[in-house]
């Protein structure tokens, strides 16, 4: 079975035809993201490229077990409306009624970007299997999902979750979502620079994982903050795994290993979970978004 | 049907006959924890109260439907063992085993005493309905439950819960625990005496209840850290209640309006869960381990 899956970001949409059975990309395509043009112009574009996607497979719309669209943003508690993506401009968005009536009688649904990343892990990379665990991803921003029970989890009053926001210094500077020194302060792309500065951060993750000795501090002080957040979900969940996506998991395995160390000694138990680094990439939330419908 | 529950605490053992439709305690006895004495002396003060229980209500242990024994501690994954009870020194000790010979057809269960609380306020108290929820006991040490999918979590790899050593402070002090500015270090009873020194902590708890002006420094204060410590539960699970319990619980509602206030404003979603008293008070944990067999 195919299922069509579109990854909505601020730069690029991202869509593709997915296997669900096995989460291979059969037929991909990246296209600019249509800014300053409202919604409908984005669902356009949408359309365009699965449409494109499916001539050149020589396949319909009636084809497709189901359309997902992943957005970097929050969503109503049934998940038919965007109610904030700030990279895009949607606010109170019908995305599903948008995108069904372009393809009547497909399936279609809406998620947060975090969580199909965290839905195409859980069924196809290194959360495969677990009934408790967590995908974190480290990017511009800090966000991520859960799997409790078994089943990606959307809070217990279907608002969502946010790992980037969980408190890491309650006393700290102020941040926009309301709290005061949330995870991403202290643990986004830009937060490595504190221990390296005046280099960019991509030489940063780069040197982490080339194990240049010049990057220590960098992967020392980021990651101290970094155990104190996994410290955090350690003792509140007790996870069998925790992956790590987005650009600073390209640090690779020394980031791992010393968060490894440090969660280790930190946590309760003494005994950290399997730290992993996330194996789909940038395609998670693409795949995540084909393989969604049926798995909320 | 009637079960017994036993709460085994570093000072006192109580023990009770509850009703299980209601949560009523229809007889209970309260006895000093024999100290010093190793675990077998506990469990002989543990038979003689639970059988001089039945005695007074014309009962024997055939009509108990199972004994419950709640511990300040950590158990194995099958809760047949107490990994560490520190305040009562027992380190891998087979409580179910020992209780369960006393009581031959009886079903024994054990389990953590903030378990048991979180229990018993879902089966009769303020969680009681939700599918996600929390119970945060602030005492001397700080601790918790719970509820996930309308049930006790018992942590992902079944070792437990241990709310009050989340990261509050990434690069804190050093706690025992293992962690740095750990949870408990700036919401236990003692953290209250910081913005009223040279005040007990009683007086304290007692002067925010009655809404003294004079008491309003060390409320803020408390309520500041306390509040990014819910803040990071509920961008994390999003639940639907938090109750609060333990001692400094009885500071009652300016307790639960402040943190209500601070904890909406910090939250992601500006929409706080509802923040409740406990309602079970010291009870909660003899209940809760009484009803526990079949609830775990």
């Amino acid at each position: 079975m195919i299922a069509a899956g579109v990854d909505i970001g601020g730069s690029y949409i991202k869509a593709g035809l997915v296997v669900v059975r096995t989460g291979r990309i059969l037929q991909r395509s990246t296209t600019p993201f249509p800014g300053g043009k409202g919604p409908e112009a984005v669902f356009d574009v949408v359309e365009e490229q699965v449409r494109h996607l499916l001539g050149e497979q020589g396949m319909t719309a009636s084809d497709l077990r189901s359309i997902g669209i992943a957005v970097p943003g929050s969503l109503d508690a049934d998940r038919s409306r965007v109610v904030h993506a700030y990279n895009l401009d949607f606010h109170d968005v019908a995305v599903r009624e948008s995108v069904e009536q372009r393809f009547p009688g497909v399936p279609v649904v809406a998620l947060n970007d975090a969580d199909a990343a965290t839905l195409a892990e859980h069924r196809y990379g290194v959360l495969k299997g677990t009934r408790t665990s967590v995908l974190l991803t480290l990017g511009t921003g800090v966000g991520g999902g859960l799997i409790l029970g078994g089943k990606l989890f959307a809070g217990g009053m279907g608002r969502g979750v946010e790992l980037g926001h969980m408190t890491l210094r309650y006393d700290g500077r102020h941040h926009d979502c309301g709290n005061r020194g949330c995870v991403e302060m202290y643990c986004n792309a830009d937060a490595l620079k504190a221990g390296a500065p005046g280099r960019p951060v991509e030489e940063v993750i780069e040197g982490i994982r080339a194990g240049d000795p010049d990057m220590e501090p960098a992967l020392e002080r980021y990651t101290d903050a970094l155990a104190g957040a996994l410290t955090s979900i350690v003792n509140l969940l007790d996870p069998e795994v925790i992956a790590l996506g987005g650009g600073v998991s390209h640090a690779g395995m020394p980031l791992v290993e010393a968060l490894s160390v440090k969660v280790q000694k930190r946590s309760f138990s003494h005994a950290a979970p399997r730290i992993e680094l996330a194996a789909l990439g940038n395609d998670a939330g693409l795949v995540g978004a084909a393989i969604a419908h049926n798995n909320l």
